[in-house]
C-alpha cells in the first residue's frame, strides 16, 4: 500500500493512494494507518487533493557517511559504525513544499537524497533478524544540510534541523523490498544523484538494531539511512527532486525566507 | 507557580504544587498548564502522588561548553557561538524515576546537572529582548552522557540519547529570575558541581534567539542551558540530585540495565 497525508482545506487525513500513473485516487482512512486499515469510505481523484507529510515522526533519526563514495567526497573514510544524528520534528515538510533557505544564516546549503524508513511498532532493542516486524514502510527523503554551519558547528543539529530540512514523501510504500533499489536525486531535472540501496554500508537491518539499542523507537518515528555521492548545493528557485524506485518522486522547491 | 504533571495511577494529570515544604498539595489543572489554568477542584497531598516528567517535549534542545571552567575540563576553550545539540524526547525521565544504566555499550555514563528554559509559546525568530514572552518556566535537568560513546562517535545523539538520559523535574517553576542562581549536583549527596547560573556563557535569552533563528519551538519543548565544572561518572546504586536555587531538586537513581 502507498499510505498518504492529505488534505482538501479541512484538517488532514491518512489515505491510501490506488491506481495506476494519470488515474490514482486516494481512500481515507479512519485514525491512523497503523495495524488494520478502516476504509471511512471517501475517495478522491488524488489530482483534487493536497498530499502534506506522509507522517509527523516524534523523532527523526538520521545517519552520516552510509555510502563509501559520499564518505570519501566529504574527505572521510566510511566510518566503521553507523554515525548517528537526528533532525527535530518541526524540519519535516511534505511533498510539494517549500524548502525554505536561511539566507541570513547560511551560503551554502545542500540537497542529500536518502531512502527512509518509517517504524510501525514501538520497539527497543530490536534484534537485526527481526527488524522487519517493525518497519512500517519506505519513503523518500530529503535531508537538507546548511553545509558551511555543518563544517563550523561540529555538531550537526543546527546545519540539518531548519523548519524546511526534512522534506519527506510523496507517500509510504509498505509493500517494498529495500534492498536494491534505483535512487536519484535531480536538481531541476538534471540527475545530480545516482546509486543504488544496496550500496548502503549499513543496511536497513543493521541501522534499526544500532539504534533501538540506544532509544526507543515509536510509530510514525522515521530513520533516514544516509546519501550518496553527488550531493550539492541548491539555490532559490531550484526545484529538487528525490526519487526512488518502487516508491516514487518526492519534489520540492526552494524559496528564499526573505 | 510550580507546575508538575503526576499520577495516581490512572493517568496523568498536570497540577500546581502549593503549599510548604512538608505540607506540599497538589491541585489537578484542566487539560494543559498553557495560557489561564483551570483547576479541577481536585486536591491532594504530595506525599500521596507520584510525580512523573513536568513536560513531554516535543523536542529537547541542549547547548554544550557554556559554562567556561567546564568546557575547559573538557579540553576545549569555551566556544564564541553555542554548541547546539538534541536528546530525543524518548529519553526523558521525570523524578525519582531510574536512569538505566547501558553496560553493554558504555563503561562511562556522566551526570551534567542543568538549568532547563520550558517554552510556553509557538515561537520562530525570536528577538532576544522579547525571548521573555516565550519562557513557561524553569525546572531542573540532568544531561547524562555516556562519555565514551561521546568522544567516540563525533555527533553526540548517541551519547546522550540513550532512554532514561534526561530526567526533568521536579516541577515547573514559572515565576523565578533565572540569571543568578545556585545550581548544585550531589552523588550520593556529597556535592559534585557548585555554580551559578550567573557564569553562563550564552545567556537564557542570546540561546533562545539563537536556536529559534534556526528551528520553531513549540509550548513544552526544553532548552538545556548547558552544564558547569564537575562532571563525573556515576555508578549502579548512586543516587544524583540536582538542586537550583528557587525550583528545587531533582533526584534520581542509576539502575542497571540487567
Amino acid at each position: 500500500m502507498r499510505i498518504a497525508r492529505f488534505t482538501t482545506g479541512e484538517g488532514v487525513t491518512f489515505g491510501v493512494v490506488e491506481g495506476g500513473p494519470g488515474e490514482e485516487f486516494v481512500a481515507a482512512v479512519h485514525g491512523h494507518p497503523f495495524g488494520t486499515v478502516q476504509f471511512t469510505g471517501e475517495r478522491r481523484p488524488l489530482s483534487e487533493v493536497r498530499l502534506v507529510a506522509p507522517m509527523l515522526p516524534s523523532k527523526v533519526i538520521a545517519i552520516g557517511k552510509n555510502y563509501a563514495d559520499h564518505a570519501r567526497e566529504m574527505g572521510a573514510e566510511p566510518p566503521a559504525e553507523p554515525v548517528v544524528f537526528s533532525k527535530p520534528s518541526t524540519s519535516v515538510i511534505g511533498p510539494g513544499e517549500a524548502i525554505v533557505y536561511p539566507e541570513k544564516l547560511s551560503e551554502r546549503v545542500d540537497f542529500e537524497g536518502e531512502l527512509a524508513v518509517v517504524i510501525g511498532r514501538l520497539c527497543r532493542d530490536v534484534p537485526v533478524e527481526r527488524t522487519a516486524e517493525v518497519i512500517f514502510g519506505y519513503t523518500c527523503a530529503n535531508d537538507v544540510t546548511a553545509r558551511d554551519l555543518q563544517k563550523k558547528d561540529g555538531q550537526w543539529t543546527r546545519a540539518k534541523g531548519f523548519d524546511t530540512f526534512c522534506p519527506l514523501g510523496p507517500w509510504i510504500q509498505t509493500d517494498l523490498d529495500p534492498a536494491d533499489l534505483a535512487i536519484t536525486t535531480t536538481v531541476n531535472g538534471e540527475i545530480r544523484q545516482s546509486a543504488r540501496t544496496s550500496q548502503l554500508l549499513h543496511d536497513i537491518p543493521a541501522l534499526i538494531a544500532y539504534v533501538s539499542a540506544v532509544m526507543t523507537l515509536i510509530p510514525g518515528d522515521v530513520i533516514l539511512t544516509g546519501t550518496p555521492a553527488g550531493v550539492g548545493p541548491l539555490s532559490v528557485g531550484d526545484e529538487v527532486g528525490v526519487g526512488i524506485e518502487g516508491i516514487g518522486t518526492l519534489s520540492n522547491r526552494v524559496v528564499s525566507r526573505d
